[in-house]
């Protein structure tokens, strides 16, 4: 989509993280380092890891009071996807709402949806992670030319996806905007539904399988040591999507379990050789 | 199992390698690098490959005609799992067999209940590889404190095991002893479908989705990249090991969409977290 061109909102004075972990850390130090927010305030709901993230440098200052903030420029909420939009309402109604408010969740219909008439919000989805937590791993989050998705709907107005936009831009990412089903659609099958496979996976292991355990399996299960309860609220958000691409990856398992019954190598192989070419393809 | 001690056979004089590719070549560079035998000789279908490993430092010397290598110590056969009985056997067949005789094969019961009769041989897999192909890549492979399988049944003589048992050691490899069937059971589980699952899920990428696709992805399909004809050999040669992990995963996952379906985050939070410790396991 087009988008009218004015002056960059950045750098811009004070930028609010609310939930400062694994994202909101990294996106914190991001801000700092390349100097896009003089000021980057912590929001959370214990002072002690706040206080704990001021001394690791990757916040200026930390609160639990929405209410004893001050002005706020950009706000990205960066909480479990299942809490985004009780988050976005109580920045709403503080005393000094931020003047733009954008969130960092894997899943955006589940959340965009509900803050439709929240004028200044426009719901981002930055593609990078890690299978860690906490602010202490932040620093293992890169966002140089990393995609991040923007779902602005028919009433977002462009000023404010503009800027949200420049914000996503002035630490690195590129931008994309498409509808947030859109959204949703993709990530089921890029992100979310691979996750439910690694546990899947990682969860068929026997006592004692660890030393026959190669490389592959590793890799291939990394994922399933991701934090079980975010999961859950990301898998129960986008659940629709979720369960479409997994009654698509049934249907293959049921051809290739087909072919082994069979003892049918031919089929087999033609199988295994469309997925070898699609991986590939990710490689050019 | 015990073995009785007696003098390390190796270094011995000739080793030879039947099949130069990227496990095959990487056996080969070991052994010459750490001097486990004074010549490396390869036996292969394509003489100009051959000729192109000898230029690389790979084997000494390499042959097409089995009849023309002179005396072996230990053969490796490394060809893909449904050559390696033939080339046993036309090993065995040829005018100087080699004294010992094993093989690098990913299934075990397929290759050596048909080999029960060659006094020579015993069954090896070393759990070391890549998804790559070819010489050219073999110093991707890593033996050292990989373990490489050793699978004798109640014939194997006890001085062929321990002469194989110990060519593994000294390329730096932890062995372990254990019957075919028990090998295949485990690998299934934690190799061969694995690689299944993840042709499978690299299957379901849409044009487009490439750029959308995190670092997750790319790992949990990391091994879909592995060529898809030898990976149809090897399920093939251990479908029924294979189509049992396979049931036991449809069960997971089918339980998983019905948490799904049903909306119940505890049920899905709860199997998440069972796979996420055992994933967190392999990590200890």
């Amino acid at each position: 989509m087009s988008v009218p061109s004015t002056d960059p909102p950045f750098p811009c004075e004070t930028l609010l993280i609310v939930g400062v972990g694994l994202i909101g850390g990294a996106i914190a130090q991001h801000a700092r380092a390349l100097k896009v927010a003089k000021t980057v305030v912590g929001l959370g709901r214990d002072q002690s890891r706040l206080d704990a993230a001021v001394r690791a440098g990757v916040i200026d200052r930390g609160s639990t009071n929405a209410n004893a903030l001050g002005p706020i420029d950009l706000a990205i909420v960066c909480t479990p996807v299942d809490r985004v939009v009780d988050d976005v309402m109580s920045l709403v109604a503080s005393k000094a709402p931020p003047r733009l408010i954008t969130d960092a969740g894997s899943v955006k219909e589940s959340i965009c949806e509900p803050l439709k008439s929240v004028r200044q919000f426009v719901g981002s989805h930055p593609l990078a992670g890690s299978e860690k937590s906490g602010f202490e791993h932040a620093s293992a989050v890169q966002f140089k030319d990393r995609v991040c998705v923007l779902t602005p709907d028919a009433e977002t107005p462009a000023d404010v996806l503009q800027s949200v936009d420049r914000f996503w831009r002035a630490i690195g990412m590129q931008t994309v905007s498409m509808p947030a089903p859109v959204h949703d659609r993709i990530l089921a099958r890029t992100s979310h539904f691979p996750h439910v496979v690694a546990y899947a996976l990682a969860g068929l292991l026997d006592t004692g399988d660890a030393q026959f355990v190669a490389g592959g399996f590793r890799d291939t299960t990394g994922i399933a040591a991701s934090d079980a309860g975010l999961w859950t609220s990301i898998l129960m958000a986008n659940r629709h999507a979720v369960l479409e691409t997994l009654r698509l990856h049934a249907e293959q398992m049921k051809s290739i379990e087909a072919s082994l019954e069979r003892g049918d190598a031919e089929a087999l192989r033609e199988t295994l050789a469309r997925a070898q070419e699609a991986r590939e393809s990710l490689n050019r």
